[in-house]
């Protein structure tokens, strides 16, 4: 039997590598040849955890067939996220917390799906109904996707069931689930480094709204003021990038994870909509928006109903 | 919050509507609002356990909306198995044993398939976790499903957690196993009275293999000479079907449910194809096919292979 490669999505988080060291860990345990391996470099959030925890980085790959042609997918499941010849190979196994689309296969396999924060909180219910001992480092990678996934319970997608697992997987892992968790998220915070395209780019999706094409960029920070010393740069770029790609409104959120808050910038057509949408009014194309932080849940379905009337 | 539909495929098999009834039980005990319901009647082997066990059939629907927006599917995924406006309401679970395709939803929900040989077996499991105790009537026609699927354990699809459920809920439904299996598996081979387009066309599926049209139907039985005394009328009625609806081949399994034997009626082109598949030769069109029940496992792949070359 040839060996089953086990990832999650491409431009990985913390949670993609996580689960996926951890379920090809549990999946060893139970007799599978697998090996975690990942469609990208960590970001230096989960580069913190990795080095906390004393675990090697998975081997990075880009396409499955020429080693392998099993696998099993973590944090994701829709074949544009995962890799380039997905639609070739044999999928095994899903373990994911997202809706289901663009994903098909030619024979039954094991699909495990939840809605809750974090694929790894699913993964740790697994270890448990195969009386599977969580290792130390394991438990480790397990909580930092935890906390990254729910920026430490405060997003509204963190339900009890991450909350539990995230305590107990602390436990195993010897470290205090407050000081610990806030030394990751601020890990990943470290934007001086990164140019304002990047800002702008990392983390950036395009929505449909109405007949308007809307991007929408977030990052997380523990100085919102310290990203926007740069609001002017931003800006030009936001405009640049509105007229070299389409779209008629650029919106950035910058958010607090220390305080749960994060700061709108605005550039483009339809701004009237944008403060509509949130109850705000645009100061030099800038509002707060206090409260928010997931841009699944906060942000894009008030938009999507303000560009619908 | 509105009323939650569970049902299974269309053309209800005794899993479907089992895994329906029971599953909808499981989260009417977890707290949800859920009605079981069908996408057709109960054929006649379903109709014998819903008697047996005193359990009313569950309503029959064909759309979901003019009631409810909420559905939770078991024992299928694909859209053209299930309710005619599957695609406009929310998918909030699915237990299911089939592979995944012509699936997708907007948001994130509950998805557990297991390659097993029946979609309550999974089920079953479900209780357990969630400490539910399965009630008396619901145990028989979890039995009855997994009975049904791997006809009394003899398909190739069934694996030892069948086995271990359906002597599981046999304790509990205070059936012997063996004998009832036999009665509930003897009640669906009534085709006395079905006419020979009923026959052919029960159970019948059409698959593409190289760029022919095969047309493969079968049937269950515990008399293949009773079902092949209407040979003549079988091959007229095939014929007709090849012409009519383009099949280059047309094959008609009929399978013995007491032995798991099967005989093979053929007709159309490319026979030479089907006797190499098999390694068969066909006499009068006809062929024994000792040990092969599944169609699934054991007849389309080989046939794959042989029009592939």
């Amino acid at each position: 039997m040839s060996k089953i490669f086990v990832f999650g999505h491409q431009n990985p988080d913390t949670d993609a590598i996580g689960a996926a060291i951890s379920f090809a860990y549990l999946q060893k345990e139970l007799g599978k040849d697998t090996e975690a391996v990942a469609l990208g470099r960590p970001n230096e959030e989960t580069q913190y955890a990795l080095d906390y925890f004393e675990v090697e980085a998975p081997r990075i790959i880009e396409s499955v067939k020429p080693e392998t042609d099993k696998v099993m997918l973590v944090d994701h499941n829709e074949f544009q996220q995962s890799a380039s010849d997905i639609a070739e190979v044999s999928i095994l196994a899903v373990v994911d917390h997202h809706r289901i689309a663009n994903f098909e296969t030619a024979d039954p396999l094991y699909y495990r799906a939840e809605p809750v924060g974090c694929t790894s909180t699913i993964v740790l219910k697994l270890y448990k109904e195969n009386n599977i001992v969580v290792p130390k480092p394991i438990a480790g990678m397990m909580l930092s996707a935890i906390v990254s996934d729910t920026l430490l319970f405060k997003s509204p997608t963190c339900t009890q069931e991450d909350i539990d697992a995230a305590k107990e997987l602390a436990d195993i892992a010897e470290v205090d689930l407050e000081g610990y968790g806030l030394d990751l998220l601020k890990a990943g915070t470290n934007l001086a480094s990164r140019t304002t395209f990047e800002l702008l780019d990392m983390d950036a999706k395009s929505f449909p709204m109405g007949s308007k094409n809307v991007r929408i960029g977030q990052v997380n920070t523990v100085d919102i003021d310290e990203v926007m010393t740069r609001q002017t740069e931003l800006e030009t770029t936001m405009q640049a990038e509105n007229a070299a790609k389409g779209y008629d409104l650029f919106l950035f959120v910058v958010t607090n994870i220390l305080t749960s808050d994060s700061e709108l910038l605005a550039i483009g057509s339809d701004l009237d909509k944008v403060e509509k949408a949130f109850g705000i009014t645009l100061v030099n194309n800038r509002a707060a928006l206090p409260g928010v932080v997931s841009r699944k849940k906060q942000v894009v379905p008030p938009l999507t109903e303000a560009f619908a009337e």
